[in-house]
């Protein structure tokens, strides 16, 4: 058995592995990487339990097989090799010769016997635009909790239907989704956060569609030179539509940047524990300022604003930046009440909305 | 007291002290920063007790005075100033209001009673070019020991004489020395390497000359805009020269980036452990091979030697690669034999000299 690859394919296959592939594990075999000769190339896998994934790497092999080798010191010497092309070579009694320009090792392999099963589901019909998926899971993961009760809320939830797909996460306390157009089947599912940032990493910068399979208690994403399987939490999120504010009481828009500077400026002198900072709308301007145990901070921006002409509202300051973030452009505000709901929304981009619940005066 | 400053400057002048001001500290009145008002300009100062620096700033000051305010906050505050001047007015009753743009902060000042009298020596007549001295301080910085046992081993050691000033570091196991031709007073001292490390940050891209002013346990080195004085450890270094040696079994040189990048290759797979690879010189080629757990490691380099034919040696990979980061170009290897000390010196710059001792066979 021998191959021959660019080592920048190689290089950039197994880095998509890497960050899956355990360094260490109450199950050792999990920090190998089974690595195959197939028909089609070089195949690579790994897993962490919860996410699978499989890379097909073009190359020029001779023979059929696989062996596993172990994932970090075989990554580690692939991206140190001095020539553009890597020539692995299997040879008898469980041994890899690695050549690249002047450089040679032998790595010791194992039989993948007991490396469990990574099963990943054939294609249907459903398709995707791998990077927008990945988009929509970044613009809401901010909102998902990394507190152990109400595990589901540690997940990201995927909602599929004739008309949208909608990724939403919230931790109770705020809540983002964003939708985007598209024909899928209906159902729910919820992934966990972690493996939500997986799927951003390995297809945000995917060209083209991947197809979408949902199985027993996985999601499978299958692209072209990557398959990924990811375990779906159990369970879904509670009905938050009823959180959602339909009527309002003022509503601002201005530039989501500056907004964003000003609370993050005068936010250095609020409370360090409930980083408070107090928005008055009045009249045309915005008023932001907080005060702790080193003194205040004030700033004034101008807004466009319909509505009540003045009203005071608070918020946790880290909560509104979190929810202005994935905007670009003008965003919306729109206040139901001093202590009810707001709603913080794209002006540009009708598919994001959040939601963050104003302190109690 | 009023203060008009461009952003830029006070933040800069922030940057120098930042590192050194503690975010905690026992003696909270260290997290405070000293700002003083005075005819030349805005001075700040700080100290973490080991390192004193103080910074002068060009700036419009009207009134004179000094005040204590909260160092961290503060620094954070100025990074974020939205406009490109920022305005301090010292007020009554411990208030400086910050105005930048249209942001405005109120923060709670302090009275400079109580905090430490930093004392910085007057300038004397030696002077040196800082960035020299953070030249030579930063290639042998390495080479300095973190254990807790021979403490002055922890700290690297300046030598002042009438034709050089020598910055040499050692564990024990290795050495590296730096001379700058230069002409000063006789005298050693050794500086705790962190504290080293405050003077690289500060003065590497210092233009012209330093003030040297060795006091009493301190050294002080004062610059146009900064000045900076450092406790010196007790005691000097053990006499070094006897473990360089001086007649060698075999001399070779070849260019230490492509060494430096064979020796990460093959160590990847070294024990562990020692990280032991073995060099084998063998009339014009070295072979760098290192075996471990995983496997086996090997490249060959071309190499022009001198000397005994054939002669194998093996160091932990990290002191020789250590050894060779701060030359650029060609380096000579020295050995004197397979156990004991080999020299390490740049081609190209007479000024380095490290001592690597070889793992034994």
């Amino acid at each position: 058995m021998e191959v021959r690859i660019p080592k920048r394919t190689l290089a950039e296959g197994l880095s998509i592995l890497e960050r899956i592939i355990p360094s260490r594990s109450s199950n050792p075999i999990l920090t190998y990487l089974p690595i195959e000769l197939s028909e089609q190339g070089l195949i690579l896998r790994g897993t962490n339990g919860e996410v699978d994934i499989e890379v097909k790497l073009p190359a020029e092999v001779q023979g059929l097989g696989q062996v596993l080798i172990p994932a970090q010191t075989f990554a580690q010497i692939v991206r140190s090799a001095p020539g553009e092309m890597v020539e692995l070579v299997f040879g008898q009694g469980e041994r890899l010769e690695l050549h690249s320009g002047a450089f040679s090792t032998q790595l010791a392999t194992t039989s993948p016997d007991g490396y469990p099963m990574l099963a990943f589901a054939a294609p249907g019909a459903e398709r995707i635009v791998a990077a927008r998926l990945a988009q929509a899971i970044t613009r809401v993961r901010y909102a998902a909790s990394t507190e152990e009760y109400r595990a589901i809320f540690r997940g990201v939830q995927l909602e599929m239907s004739p008309t949208s797909l909608r990724a939403v996460a919230s931790d109770g306390y705020r809540l983002a989704y964003y939708d985007l157009p598209m024909q899928l089947q209906s159902r729910k599912l919820v992934i966990p956060a972690r493996s939500a940032d997986e799927i951003v990493r390995v297809f945000k910068d995917t060209q083209g569609e991947v197809a979408l399979v949902v199985g027993e208690g996985t999601l499978t994403l299958v692209g072209e030179a990557v398959r990924m399987s990811v375990k779906l939490m159990e369970g879904e999120f509670p009905d938050y539509a009823r959180v959602i504010p339909q009527t309002f009481v003022l509503e601002a828009t201005l530039q989501a940047e500056a907004l964003r500077e000003s609370l993050r400026r005068v936010a250095v002198l609020s409370d360090r524990n409930n980083h408070r900072v107090n928005l008055l709308f009045n009249d045309g301007k915005l008023d932001i300022d907080a005060e702790g145990d080193y003194g205040r901070g004030r700033e004034e921006l101008q807004v466009e604003a319909t509505g009540e002409p003045q009203l005071m509202v608070a918020y946790n300051a880290q909560y509104l930046i979190d929810a202005l973030t994935p905007i670009e452009g003008a965003v919306r505000i729109k206040l139901s009440g001093p202590t009810s709901p707001s709603l913080v929304q794209a002006v540009e981009d009708a598919g994001y909305l959040a939601v963050v619940v104003p302190l109690r005066v």
